[in-house]
């Protein structure tokens, strides 16, 4: 008797309904984890294609036109029950902020549904009992900042210490605050020296001090033609300096999954998670104990799928979300 | 019989003449390799006591005056036919600049004698024929770029990108020259997401584009109260962005060690290495075969070399380098 995990089903009238029945939660991840694949400002994965904030790439638009069937399969899911949800490894931005972002490209997404890194960093802190009159050092976004006020803790630097200068001066006396007792570290345009010194000083000097780490990135897709460098830049650079290694809140760490899980109240086992790459998205899926659909519409062919050399099989494939909708139609 | 090395021996009227006698070039080793010392701006180590550019922390200098007997102790030494070398990794001046600082503080050093990782960085493309139609993009300082001009080399970036914005346009298509051929990272005061996307398009996208790290330092001693992060931290970053190891040229790569040897046609073993720390200037003269004499004025008490746990012995050692002058005086 062959013991071995079904092979992957086309996503079809036939089994579309297996899909929902046994699904409460639709996990969307967000961006690819390996340095090929994400889109910097929001990390929305291409089969979103949503029109984003920096780069134009879309992810639920394409150009100025949303892509045929998402909003309406968004909108079937939540009106047979499913949770969406939505994972991004970005932290630039705040829970708030996203939501705003969706809702103003006429897709209706609550907060409560998105799980950004900016989030799960703030979220680290309260489950561990960071204690609130200590403070954290940014190395970051503004989203950072918003979610650890949300929280209820105090941030300092981000985007305010983007023109700040450290400046060599006769006396060397560089001044911190020495009741920083976490660093964050995430993406950063505005990287420079004065913030590298002021998370490396508060980490090496501070006693106890933690170094956080949104994600780590190497890279994110602005355009199909570059990659740009991510968060793991910036958190490698401090690593450099301080030369410790941070503990990682966004994926591939299990924290925002155990954190989610916890949240929703949903087994994994009802869960879907929906990527376009195996060797993350389904992977992770799969290592989370998750049902796993793959769509094609982002770096991920049918026939890398069915290449002899691929051994990550998802449950179910398809070309794009809204053929749940269309095998549904079909049923 | 007992065949193990002798025990290090005090510098004294007694051993002085066997030292000179033996040695043909001293070899200060500039800076200490590990994350607890160096001066940043010279890297050059506390004995010397120099009144350097940034720190004021003195070198050769303390405070506004110069240490008694060191500017003595060199005379005597090249009066000896003995060759001065200057060993450092600091990358942000070139050979020139420092000579000139030397030689602003009444010390007469010439640019020969001085082995900086701007330098080595030049002279690594130099040996290994790096083509002159390439060019080398610089995240680092004016000296770095001037070391590649005058060994005939083209170099973009260093401090005119400084102040460059990567701009994350809608269409998001970052410029970048094809003809880069290497990219090398050094300290960098002025370190930007420009310069960091710069550097990282160049060698992921670049065939063939060389990485190369001046040092790796984590951070640097600009007071005896703080550290700031070194080119450690600046080449870690660019680590993380492209996920490649850079080749290094300071120390502890032997490179510059190995350039040293070929330029003076000294052999190692009549060689000196002159330093404040066991576990970096004494270790890294032991294991290039040179004599090493070790001086209390830095890192390094009498009680931490006796102690039993420490298992690194130098040849000998002493106070302060002008100890070398009075022994002679006394012989």
């Amino acid at each position: 008797m062959n013991s071995a995990k079904p092979a992957s089903q086309l996503l079809s009238p036939h089994n579309v309904r297996d899909l929902l029945d046994s699904i409460e939660a639709f996990l969307f991840d967000c961006d690819g984890l390996a340095p090929t694949h994400f889109c910097l400002p929001l990390q929305i994965p291409f089969f979103l294609q949503l029109q984003c904030d920096l780069c134009h790439l879309g992810v639920i638009w394409k150009g100025d036109k949303l892509i045929d069937g998402v909003p309406e399969t968004l909108d079937l899911l939540r009106s047979k029950g499913k949770k969406l949800v939505f994972v991004t490894n970005n932290s630039t931005k705040s829970r708030r902020q996203y939501a705003k972002k969706f809702q103003s490209l006429g897709i209706s997404v609550n907060e409560n549904e998105i799980f950004s890194s900016s989030f799960a960093a703030a979220m680290f802190l309260k489950v561990n009992s960071f204690p609130s009159e200590k403070k954290v050092y940014v190395i970051g976004g503004e989203g950072i900042l918003e979610e650890l006020q949300l929280a209820g803790f105090t941030g300092l630097g981000g985007p305010e210490d983007g023109k700040k200068i450290a400046e060599w001066k006769s006396d060397c006396l560089f001044e911190h605050d020495k009741s920083v007792g976490a660093v964050v570290v995430g993406l950063d345009p505005y990287i420079n020296y004065y913030k590298l010194q002021y998370g490396t000083l508060c980490i090496r000097e501070n006693p106890g001090c933690l170094f956080i780490a949104t994600n780590r990135d190497a890279v994110g897709h602005m355009t199909d033609l570059q990659e740009w460098p991510g968060a793991g830049c910036m958190v490698a650079a401090i690593c450099g300096s301080t030369q410790k290694e941070p503990v990682v809140v966004g994926k591939p760490s299990t924290f925002m999954m155990e954190f989610l899980l916890q949240k929703f109240d949903v087994p994994c086992s009802k869960m879907c998670m929906v990527g376009d790459r195996l060797d993350t998205d389904i992977l992770f899926g799969q290592n989370s104990g998750c049902k796993t659909l793959l769509v094609f519409s982002g770096v991920t062919t049918e026939s890398i799928l069915q290449d002899p050399s691929n051994n990550i099989q998802p449950d179910y494939f398809t070309d794009k979300i809204s053929d749940i909708l269309k095998s549904l139609e079909h049923n």
